[in-house]
């Protein structure tokens, strides 16, 4: 038994918590949805009951817990551990890492979704040669991050890659963050819903949900489909210009989305490939080992780099830093 | 007198050579037209003879030439000094090292546009707080650079900030590259130039040279302002993904098209500030100190990082690594 590390991941829906141990392995899992954010900071509350949760099963002593890291949605300062800015409602503000700390009495470690899966898959692979990669998960909205020479790309406000907020259409579908054709507008879990709300007031016999919509494209329904491949057009176009700008080797998908990966892997790689310079296009384009996950295991690694512990993973190759 | 530092930069129509002294200054400079370019690589002769030309009548020896540094368009393998790949007929191949390295008996350092640029930007300023830098070089194309914490973003193949050629519209007007869409198409010496042919052949009375519509901008012609400002916008629809994706502090400007800075700076700032994420478009978007020699300027940076020649510039501040 242990030590373990506590990785966190905190989506627009769904807060999920999971005990790593020293082989990278996430040995306890737990999945929340997430509370309506207010005043009282009930989203900390969730996490850190949901953690307790996760070390009561898993039947850890909080002596054998090594550090804390969380992944987020939404722009966080990981020095303070606030999420700074963030286009959900009654989100910016909310400090993640005070009420963590204080309840583990350890340090935490917070970093955005797009960085922590980037991270994640540059030091447990697919991206195990440490050339530069590009993560981009796909859940309700689109989160980036991008590592050379082991170095997260961060911009002067710790901002880099708000790719699901760059303008993909002129004028376009209106986002959540209230402008018009930002990429995750246009692809991913909400672009999706909304898709789906259009189809079926205009009299379509559709599912309200992307899921079921997957479920009836695996057993061949023609529409479902072909909503499907249209979704890997829309997160190809956005991949191209990410390839053209950033140069990755490895482009890494993770988040819910990806489990419809086998329905709109084809189409993205075909736009992606299309669409970007030749050059660029030479990339492997691949879903993350266990794409639910990685901004769990991304948190993780963040942690244990802040605080150094490159001893903590028992796999050499699986350094942190 | 001396040492002095020899700039070359190779634009699409041009090339350029300066000899910069030791407080930066450019203080011989040449330009002559680009040669056809064929087997017999008249290319590097032009620049090998333009150099000659900016020694002699600089009245500068040859014991007196520090280092060489040239800045291309064009995609350049810093390693080789040859051009890659370009989306220009018969400049693939083409090696630039190897002739000048032979007749100036120095090191030559070679260096694409958009990264020259922006070590320019970051070494000599307006960017001299190290911030991370986002340079545009807006000539005939577009190319681009980014420097965070002193390091030049380079990507897998050294291919990053292909910005030029990232897709802006689906499917948008027609690219030398052979694609559609391409940022380039829209916004630049190019694509005014064949917008421009459009309005002439549609019966329009306007001139066929960008810089003769300047002119007339700068004189009040109604339809050549507003041909201006709409490329403002078209610069600034580009500035503002790269704005969101990149994060820089200071965006630098660069190139040719800068000479009319006046006529399109107000809605370029107000497109990028507009359409990009309300942090990220926190953000000081100028015109360099000497737009048409910031190529030429960043290849001499280029070198002098290259042989660790940090004594070379007088200005401590003008620091080059």
């Amino acid at each position: 038994m242990g030590p373990f590390a506590m990785g966190i991941d905190v989506g627009r829906t769904n807060v999920r918590a999971g005990l790593v141990d020293r082989r990278g392995q996430v040995v306890q899992f737990l999945e929340e949805a997430v509370p309506p954010v207010g005043q009282q900071n009930p989203l900390a509350e969730t996490l850190v009951r949901t953690c307790r949760e996760v070390l009561h099963r898993g039947g850890v002593k909080l002596a054998d817990l090594v550090t804390v890291g969380c992944a987020t949605v939404g722009h966080v300062d990981p020095d303070s551990g606030v999420i700074v800015a963030s286009p959900l409602q009654g989100w910016t503000g909310i400090d993640l890492r005070t009420p963590l700390s204080q309840s583990f009495q350890r340090t935490v470690t917070v970093e955005g979704e797009g960085n922590a899966a980037a991270l994640a898959a540059y030091f447990f692979g697919p991206s195990r040669d440490r050339s530069p990669l590009l993560s981009m998960v796909v859940g309700s909205g689109i989160d980036c991050g991008f590592i050379e020479d082991g170095r997260l790309l961060r911009g002067a406000k710790n901002s880099a890659l708000e790719a699901g907020h760059m303008r993909l259409f002129h004028p376009g579908r209106t986002c959540v963050c209230g402008r018009t054709g930002c990429f995750e507008a246009h692809a991913g879990g909400y672009a999706l819903a909304s898709l789906l709300a259009e189809y079926r007031a205009a009299g379509h016999e559709l599912p309200a949900r992307p899921e079921e919509v997957a479920e009836l494209a695996q057993a061949s329904h023609e529409t479902c489909i072909s909503i499907w491949e249209e979704q890997g057009v829309l997160l190809g176009l956005g991949v191209a210009i990410l390839l053209d700008i950033l140069n990755p080797a490895m482009v890494v998908l993770s988040g819910g989305i990806l489990r419809s990966w086998n329905l709109f892997k084809k189409s993205l790689l075909k736009t992606a490939r299309d669409k970007a310079m030749p050059r660029n296009a030479e990339v492997a384009i691949v879903c993350a080992p266990d794409p639910e996950r990685a901004c769990l295991l991304g948190a993780v690694v963040a942690a244990l780099r802040a605080e150094k512990r490159y001893d903590f993973f028992l796999d050499a190759q699986a350094e942190t830093g």
